[in-house]
């Protein structure tokens, strides 16, 4: 055994099947490895945001690692964007990075650069065996690290001569540290702010958007009268019919700050004080938080949130049921596509059990609505606000559960960071219908400056750094030369003749 | 006028004159300043590494930078492989990232991380202006500290508020550090080492592979006998009829190891000790250079190591002239494509003043003999190993050079990690033509692999993560798809006739 498959082997034995990957040259021990290794699904990506980000899409449905391998410093630069999305979605992931020998690095030869450097601005660990009985331990631990609550990146990065050196030193699976229990004395302090007279409004985010967590969050509103709202983009909700359904709080301050308007305490149950998300206003506040409201702690993200949420209900709304959406899809409509045809066509449509990917960004406003009675379903949320997540995330969700369907919700704008992974849809053969709308812009820009723009700024509607007209984008040719069958659509009649036939 | 304003004005009075951009919402001030700034040329691309690569071969073709400007970490780690790139070529650029306001960063908002610090993994000098009266200074700083030699990458982190705050501050521009003359001692000294018996090899690399070095250094070796060669992946190689040309040093250890074997010097001419390039191998050292030899530097890369060249040309070979290589194309082949017969193509075909950018990788290997004779041009080199250079790079060249061809030899593996840049060639109405070499496989991974493989590991040529079969990558398809004609070709008459029309 060399210290390429004690890792893999460790890996496998710690329970990640999975291994997404866009392997270099000195990553080819590790790729030997893991196709000698039972047990380890391996996928190849064209391009290491893709692994990321099906790595991401991974451990959100499976509840447990997949493991990436990319190539040394620039594999990494190209995996960051969606690491980002997945460390703020903390999903777990073990990153592995192959190296030059350690040797060799005193050359500096070309690919070296600093890799722990930039893994440890994703606030991952990294570990670095330096002689291959270190490999296991090192593979074992970041296992633990990586699924040990509230779930995080971990990086392990294997030289060359690490890799090929022989060992028989296999460490046992290390066991990850659960969500901590929350003390029953805040339970009942929290108790009992719910029953004065306060103006509690609580905030839902992380494992509290999973059904176990809506249902004691719906039982406490139904109780107390507390204002519920999960965060603007979690990782994953469980939404549609039988579920509650909360509002998400707003992207934009005004939406935000009208929802917590006249809040005396803010509860938060797995989220930490809210923010605007993309941006900073001039004249606005950072968090819509109103300032004299205080901020209470239900759950922290590394603590057990669901049960700390039916702990509190259990107290205040003993008797009380959760209130769930009725089954009620929207109406079909009909001519031509808008913002709000279009989401109303996925809601008569939804297969069931499905997974919902959403980087619709701008054209994506009237999914929540759309959908909140179709079919109960898992949405994923652009967490990072990192373009190009959608793709890749879709990948990795179908490959978690291939049972379920997988429908991508994606911009234009946001398709063509990633577009590769198309390739890896096909070549998998997974169960992903992707729905682009294609509104020829960055949308979400136009919208943002009419939020910014002062008097004496021009106008950008026109400018050519935010529309994309002045060259053809394709689509249905980009899809179908990576094998992805495609088809246009322009009125509601087509989109649902398209997407029943794809998810059928 | 504003702080973005005032960065934009102090770019172009510090002679910047084009910005490659893929902006979100921190940016959109600076946007509207880049649009309102005259002498500026925005250039818009779909991918962050798109922009990255772009300025990349702009700064390798105008000798001076470019400025980017991408969408806070997210926006630089999809930048950073082709930075890494841009880094080993001493390409100036100056880099922009847009940043929160300073006061909301401590919100931890879903966009925040430490952009500073992957910036700093680049080599990377990172200012922040942190009121908007210090942008001005900031900007013309940063552009002098790229410039300076040898070149690098500088970057400026503009927070929101730092951009939308007046001010009416601007700072003059700032004369970057030239590169360092050569002592004349030290030319003496080298002069009496090279008319002993001692075995000296010159290598060549940063600006002594352009024509006023490689002239000096072909009269230095004709006058000593002193083999030259030049490094393995020049930034910019000034190459074809009525230049020197000198073999590159080998790619794999043998190559290498053979062209320096029996040296008892090495003379370094703006380069460091030389490695072997991509990876360590098994039983072989890291370097090339017998281990007994004598590294000796002529010119340090921040040095003047053409005036070097010249003056030492002047001391050891004063009436020689240099010997440069005739007009010669290689004979048309005909047939079905092969290793061979491509390159032989290209160099029969080869348009006057072209720039060849080079990411071919290993079907490129006979590029250098069949181009040698053909007419005198540029050649850009994957000086970082970073995958996904080619497309970008070439934008950047042809944008730089507008009057001049620019050829870009890609692979289909290496295409794909940037394949968005094709949209970008189309809508710029850019003068490229782009030469995919298709072998459906990563093939310098296999080629690796032949010279890793020990005894009882597996064979990886059917390895589907080495392997891009399994789903269609039809080229063609996809850049219709973005806007650029395209062809398929299998035999040396049909690249005849394609590569004929495009260069047209």
């Amino acid at each position: 055994m060399d210290g390429a498959r004690a890792l893999m082997r460790t890996l496998v034995e710690s329970g990640i099947t999975t291994l997404f990957t866009n392997p270099g040259t000195t990553e080819l021990h590790l790729v030997e490895a893991a196709e000698a290794t039972p047990g380890l699904r391996s996928v190849l990506a064209l391009f290491e945001g893709v692994a990321s980000g099906a790595a991401d899409g991974y451990g959100r449905i499976a509840g447990r690692p997949a493991a990436t391998l990319v190539h040394l410093g620039p594999g990494q630069g190209n995996a960051w964007a969606n690491f980002h999305n997945a460390r703020r979605a903390r999903t777990p992931i073990v990153s592995l990075i192959g190296d030059h020998a350690t040797y060799h690095k005193r050359f500096d030869p070309p690919l070296e650069s600093d890799i722990a450097a930039v893994a440890r601005a994703l606030d991952s660990a990294v570990r670095t065996p330096r002689i291959a009985e270190q490999v296991s331990s090192c593979a074992a631990s970041a296992v633990a690290d990586a699924a040990s609550a509230p779930g995080r990146i971990s990086t392990v990065i294997m030289p060359a001569d690490v890799s090929w050196s022989p060992t028989e030193t296999m460490a046992a699976p290390m066991p990850p540290t659960p969500a901590r229990i929350v003390p029953g004395e805040r339970i009942e302090r929290i108790a009992a702010l719910a029953g004065r007279d306060a103006q509690t409004v609580l905030l839902l985010g992380g494992p509290a958007c999973r059904e176990e967590g809506l249902r004691a969050a719906s039982r406490i509103a139904a109780a107390t009268g507390m204002p519920v709202f999960t965060e603007t983009s979690p990782a994953r909700l469980e939404h549609g019919a039988g579920l509650p359904d909360f509002p998400r709080l707003g992207f934009y301050p005004e939406q935000a700050g009208a929802q917590l308007k006249g809040a005396s305490h803010v509860l938060l149950a797995g989220v930490h004080e809210p923010v605007v998300i993309g941006f900073a206003y001039l004249g606005q506040p950072s968090s819509p938080v109103p300032a004299d409201a205080v901020m209470v702690t239900l759950a922290a993200p590394d603590e057990d949130v669901a049960r700390a949420l039916t702990d509190l209900a259990a107290i205040v709304a003993p008797g009380t049921a959760a209130t769930v959406a009725a089954a009620a899809r929207p109406a079909m409509p009909s001519g031509p596509l808008t913002l709000q045809s279009w989401p109303q066509v996925l809601g008569a449509l939804l297969p069931e059990d499905a997974i919902i990917v959403d980087e619709s960004i701008s054209s994506g406003q009237g999914v929540p609505a759309a959908t909140a009675g179709a079919p109960r379903h898992d949405l994923l949320a652009l967490t990072g606000t990192a373009m190009g997540m959608g793709l890749p995330l879709a990948a990795g969700a179908a490959i978690a559960a291939p049972d379920r369907p997988v429908i991508l919700l994606d911009g234009d704008g946001s398709a063509m960071y990633t577009i590769s992974a198309l390739w890896t849809h096909a070549r998998e053969h997974l169960n992903i219908t992707t729905i682009i709308l294609k509104n020829s812009s960055y949308g979400i820009l136009r919208e943002e400056w009419e939020h910014l723009r002062e008097p004496g700024q021009n106008e950008l509607h026109d400018s050519p750094l935010i529309n994309l007209g002045g060259a053809p984008l394709d689509f249905t040719g980009l899809a179908r030369s990576m094998g992805v069958p495609a088809a246009h659509a322009d009125t509601s009649e087509e989109l649902a003749e398209h997407l029943t036939r794809a998810v059928d």
